[in-house]
Parts: C-alpha cells; sequence; structure tokens
C-alpha cells in the first residue's frame, strides 16, 4: 500500500519522488478522513528525541505515534547523558540496542544526521523532525497535503511565501518542491533576507501588494523576534515590519476569492499578520497542526511498512 | 449518570450547585469502592501542562487520567515554546487543533482561565488544577470527599482550619462551601494571615487550644518556610510557629473521639504537626492523598460525559 | 516459577543466595529467548526516579516495564517538590497512596534506601537503579547474564575488571559475586584507583598486558573524563591512560581465541577503548545495553511475583 520513502530514513523532502510525495499525501488523507487503518504485527517503539524545544512538532509526533500504536521511550535529551559528551550515535545505537525501532530527532546540527546513515551499526529509522538551519520535512509535507486538501492538486497554483525566507527551516524545501509539481511560486520580505539562489524557484518581489492580488496561498513565515531587535540585523522593528510586509485586515481585502492564508506557527500575531486573521474563515493555520497528525502519521506508517511492521 | 459541571470545563467549585458537588462526591466514591467503571466510546487525549511544578497533583491527575483510560501527551511547559512568548490560548489551541480533549492546567496566574472561557475558538475541556493565590479545585474536591468518607454528612460538623490561611489556595474554597454544606466552620492560626473576609465564613479564634476539643476535622494547612523564614512577614520562626499553632502530640490530646487530622501535603513534619502524628491512627493525611486519584477521575469523567465520550 | 528476591525490595544484589542469582539470570534469559511470558492480574503501575541522570539505565527500565505491561506514572525529580525539601520517604509514601506499586530509583546517596525498608507505613517494592558510591544491582545482574549467555556458567572462568575501580558503582559487586560464583577474577588499573580491600575478592595486576593473554571477559570501566582532567587527583591526561590501560588494537590481539569485552557504557571512545573495537565482533557492549532489558524484566517480574501480581 505505500511506497517506499529512502533506506527507511525520513530525512529530507526534496530526495523524495513527485509519486513518492504523492503517496505520502494521499495515505496521510486517507488517516484523515479514517479510511486508512493500521496494525502492527509486535509492539513497536519509539523515542522523540529533541535537542531543541518544540511543543507543537513533539506532541504532533507524540499524537500520531499514539494513534499508530507506537509506544514511546521517554527521553529527555536536556537531562540525558547525550548532553555528557556521548555522540549521537552512540545514544542512538544504545536505544537500538534496547529495542527502540524508530527515532524522532529535533537537532540544533545541520544535517545531524550526515554521518549516521552510513554507519552499518544503526539500523533504527531515523525521522528528521528538524536540523538546524536545514530541513523541517513533516512540516514540508502538511504544508503539502493542505495546499492539496483544499485545491485537489498543485499544477499551475500561485503561491506565495513571505518573510524571512533565509532563517527559515521550511521555506526553501517547500519552494523547490512546489515549483518541482507545477506550482508558480513568488517571493516577498526583506531583501536582506532573501537568498539569491532562491531565484531558480521563483520571482521575488518587493512588494506584497503587488502579489497578493494573484496568490492562490499567502504563506507567511514566522520572524524570529530576536532578529527584528537587532538593529545590525534587520532595519526595522517588529511594527515597521508589520507595516511593510505583515498581512493586515487591510492587505487581506487584496486576496482574490478562494485564496487562503498559511503560517507554521507559532505566530506573532500583529507582526506577520493581524491577530484577528489567524482563525479568520481564510485560514487554515489551525487546519496545518491538524493535518500535521496525518502527515506524520503517513511518515510512521511508511517506515513501519518498510520493515515488515504493518499487517497486510 | 453525571450531573453538568459548567460549561465543559472544571475551573472554579464555587460556581458548582450543592447538587453537583454532592453528585461528583458520590461518584468518587463509586470509583473508590469500584462499582463506577467507564468505557470510553473512542481513544480520548489529555495533556497536563504544569507551569508551576507540582508532584502529588501532577502525579495524581496522570494516575486519574490512566486508570479512565485516558491517553497523554506529554508537554513539559518549562521547555516548550510555551515559555518563548506563546500565549497560552495559542498553545491550548495547537494542542486541541492535533486532537488533545482536556488539559490539566496548573499555572502561577490567578484566573489563567479568565480569557480562555469566552474564546469561541476554544472547544477543549479546560482542568483548574490551581492558579496562582485564586483555587484549587481538585483538592477541595478532595478535602470534601474525605470528610464526607468519615462522616457520611456534612450537617453540624465542626471544622476547623488552621494555619496559612491568606496564602492557601484551599481555605478559602473550602471554608465557603463547607459553610454552604452546613458545616460550623472554625479557623486559627497568626492574626497577620487572616483575610478579614473570611468572617464571613466561619469564627476566628486566636488560640488553637480553645477549639481543639470541640473539631470533627483540624484542617492543618502548608506553611510555606520561605514565609517563616523572612523577618519582614511573620514574626515567629519554625519553631515558634510549632509551639503556637502546630498540632503536637500533646495538643491531638486534646481532640476528640472521633476526630481526624487532615493535610493538603506536602506536611513540614515539625512545623504544622507533629511528626509523629502524620501516620497516626486519627490522621487522614495519605487518605487524602488515596482519594484525589479518585476525585480526580470522578472530575475527568463527568467532563468526558459531557462531551459524549463515555459509553451509556 | 520464581524465587523470592528479598522483602519484595530489589536492593543490593550481595544480600542474593546464589540460587536467587541464577533464578534471575535463567529468567531472564528466557525472557531474551521469549519462552517466558507474564500476565498481569490487575493494572500495575510505577514511578522511576531518577535523581541522577542515566539516559541508558531509565531508558532500559522504561523498556522493561513497558515488556511487562506495566503502567508508568511520569515523576520528574529535578522538576518536583521532591527538591523542595520532601522527604524521599514522603515522596513514596504519597506514590504509594496514589496507587503506585513499584519504584525505581537511582539517587546521589549512598544507600538511600537504608531508612525506607523498616518504615512499616512503605509497602511499595523498590528497585535500586544505582545509589551513590554504592550499587548499581541491575548492572551486574546484567553482566552475569551477559557472561552466562557466553560461557554458559562461571566456574573456572577468568575474568578481569580494569579500570577506575575505587569509583565504580558495578566493580565491587561484580567481582565479590564472580569470584563467590567460582570465577578467578584479576584486576588493573591504576593503583590509586584500587582499593586495598579488594584483595579479598580477586588479584591486582600492575601492567594490563599481563593478564589479557589469560582472561576470559575483558571488563573495562568506564573513566570519568572530569577525574582525569584534575590533576590532584589523576598524573595522566585522556591518552596517557590510554596508552596505559586503555584496550588497543594492539593489545585487542593479546586476547585469547573466544575472550569477550565488556564495558557497562558510556564508553568514552579512545580512552578505555580502541573506537574500532566497541562493535567488534568480540564486543558485548551493546549486548549488555540488550541483556538488560531482559535482565530488568526478570527483576521486576520477581518483584510482581512476590507481591501476587502475576497470573499463575
Amino acid at each position: 500500500m505505500i511506497q517506499a520513502v529512502s533506506d527507511h530514513h525520513f530525512l529530507n523532502i526534496n530526495d523524495l519522488t513527485d509519486v513518492q510525495i504523492n503517496d505520502l499525501i494521499e495515505l496521510a488523507e486517507r488517516f484523515k478522513a479514517g479510511t486508512a487503518q493500521v496494525r502492527l504485527v509486535r509492539p513497536v517503539y519509539a523515542a522523540n528525541l529533541f535537542f531543541e524545544n518544540s511543543t507543537r512538532t513533539h506532541s504532533s509526533f507524540q499524537m500520531a505515534e499514539k494513534k499508530l500504536g507506537i509506544d514511546l521511550i521517554g527521553i529527555n535529551p536536556a537531562d540525558s547523558s547525550v548532553k555528557k559528551g556521548e555522540s549521537l550515535g552512540d545514544t542512538l545505537k544504545t536505544l537500538q540496542a534496547i529495542g527502540v525501532d524508530i527515532a524522532v530527532i529535533r537537532h540544533s546540527q545541520t544535517g545531524w544526521y550526515d554521518q549516521l546513515t552510513s554507519d552499518p551499526n544503526i539500523n533504527l529509522s531515523l525521522v528528521n523532525a528538524g536540523d538546524g538551519s536545514g530541513q523541517h520535512p513533516s512540516q514540508t509535507l502538511l504544508d503539502l497535503m493542505t495546499i492539496h486538501d483544499e485545491f485537489g492538486q498543485f499544477t499551475g497554483l500561485n503561491i506565495g511565501i513571505i518573510g524571512d525566507l533565509a532563517h527559515s527551516r521550511v521555506a526553501r524545501s517547500d519552494a523547490e518542491i512546489l515549483q518541482r509539481l507545477g506550482v508558480n511560486v513568488f517571493f516577498a520580505g526583506p531583501r536582506e533576507w532573501y537568498p539569491a539562489d532562491f531565484d531558480q524557484f521563483g520571482t521575488y518581489c518587493d512588494s506584497i501588494d503587488d502579489i497578493l492580488p494573484h496568490l492562490d496561498v499567502v504563506m507567511l513565515l514566522r520572524v524570529q523576534l530576536e532578529r527584528l531587535n537587532q538593529n545590525a540585523v534587520a532595519a526595522f522593528t517588529p511594527n515597521e515590519y508589520y507595516r511593510t510586509y505583515g498581512l493586515s485586515e487591510e492587505r487581506a481585502q487584496l486576496m482574490k476569492q478562494g485564496a487562503i492564508i498559511m503560517h507554521p506557527a507559532p505566530v506573532n500575531r500583529g507582526v506577520e499578520i493581524a491577530s484577528s486573521l489567524v482563525e479568520a474563515p481564510k485560514s487554515r493555520i489551525f487546519t496545518q497542526m491538524r493535518n500535521g497528525v496525518f502527515a506524520r502519521m503517513a511518515i510512521l506508517a511508511t517506515l513501519l511498512n518498510q520493515r515488515g511492521l504493518l499487517e497486510e
């Protein structure tokens, strides 16, 4: 029922083929609709290692695991011997030795998994829940699922990604895959935060107001407030950011009929978006969180299937 | 089988009617006796958010949840993005979006729930596990249950609440409800710690020795040792407190036949009470903890029933 | 099926008889082989209280508990009121009152359980997961199980325990029991770290190279790097330690056919042992971790059986 991901890990979404991505979206939608069900052939154990905090992603993975019937071994990296100099590889081999099948990891090091996937002694499945300035592939998948849920397909959609493109863990992956799937991608936001090589994925516009009327999806990125308050880095305050790039109620009037608002959250209300819009009818922000559980169920179920842990 | 609490939340016990309180006590007693059983119509998910630590209350809620078959989504607010500026409301909406049905919350802000209950986008059930200098309604319920277990009813009982009445989260609620249920309430303790408006609920006595022989229940309150050691606040040391207000073995001799000792714990042995009395036959201190699990099962089951999550 | 441990606790492995130890090893091996199965007569609750961190031991106990179907009440002593002055005894009585059957405890105080086992009000089962400079009996049991798995018996084996003998929580117990079971025990390592009274359990050798060719088991102990870097305590750097006492590839060539390497982990690769040897065919380091789950299942199942909580 489920296609392969890659080497029984889920690390970098850009490595997936279009077919694999569509299979994951379809499976996620079936979990959401209640039409996909899985049964484990034996008890399965996962450990969620969040070296960086993330209430949202962590609790979403927990819910996905519980809904699949996976047992959790609770480890807090902040408390653990991991911090006392043990390498991540040795920690994972320990977990594997005690019987853990899947490790979901968020780590500040970009590409934390690079040396681990080539280690022949690491057999458990690794899931990337965010690596440094790298990827956040389960977030990208839930973004894709949310767009697909809304429009039924990707080809020809106009999608604008707006904000701190340079420091976002999802902007690059989202843009690359959306373009691959036939979307017209637009970018807006401070030019200081626009990576020049994004030109290969879409079109940069100085003014958000110019593109808003054409977009099917207004995808806002979170601004790190620390960044706004450092004058060396940014030339504007939160208020100035809102005035220039924020989705105010006035700007939202420019959006076309049927267009939706997305944001990976947590939202800075009144900075990236007017507080009143967060739960407006055209917002899909909490829908994204809801979809995240099903997207993660699809990821985990696909890995379990590859390991032969699902009943046919 | 179970009456309504209030708007599918459990926040302030003084809002409950006598009938509702009695129903909760009765249900708790049936859980304790093993004569009440519940079955969930689908998997139910709870999150316990303890922004202030509490081993006792936290583990008691966990046990109640497990005994009801509720699945827990583990979140440590100390680690979470909650601390990074996200509002409590947005955190709860996130949990709701991923499928959490009930949030049990302890928070340092008095009335943390005030704006949340009027937010139309918050649908999950909120349980107050202690709010600032406000309430601790599940503790009040277990206190009531313990008294009811012992005496079969409330009318005409003499109950003394002794100690730091001003800073206790249960003194005011306990006193108000006990009086409403027909109890004669007495207070003792340092006058500096006696809130003048408590006169509406009972009678203040300077000397604990004067009231002890008349009491059916000697309800001691925990003293914050920090408070005793600040000379600006209190004029006595822990030893002096014990000498003047502590339940020593000598004082316990004054208690009448059949009277019981209560304390919300943790106990400062040798300050509020002689260490030897904590587990004496007339003490109900550990019985209170045991009852706490059943009281919390009653609270949670009542909320589940209101949400249609219990089988008939 | 299972013999008694001692007073329904598992605290000090040296108190066990040879028969009890062999029964535990045998049960652990049956859990590993999948030939022992247990069923609980009612839901059973455990709390793991790790006052000192230990990813390895903590996650291993969790896995053992889950495999036995035990429910966990999650408490983090670092967050808890335990740190606010409540005694360990009162914390345990609280857990007992809310329905916890077993507490697994790691604590920095040597013999933390000394006064608790004589307290008539403490009825839950206590499991020692490491006490100060005292014991680590579940580690000793998994060491014994790993040796037994390999050689089928103990009598006449030559086992060398190498490293920081003075500060290891397992060296003394392992040595004492191995000698009791008929093993010839040898010690090596810095003389400053050799406790004189170890002479009663085996033979000290200055040079690791002298004993290596004779050993069936090379049991390396972890070196606390803090200790190596304090000049007042040790006269050598990590590199010097490795050169003098570390198991290098060259030294490993001296090992006899069929001999195995053990280490309680976490390993300092390149200090106690060459990194390339950690997962070499003669290493049982990750096997020890794997066995740890089954050893702990044996310990817990034995206690459950004593409490009448296992179906016949």
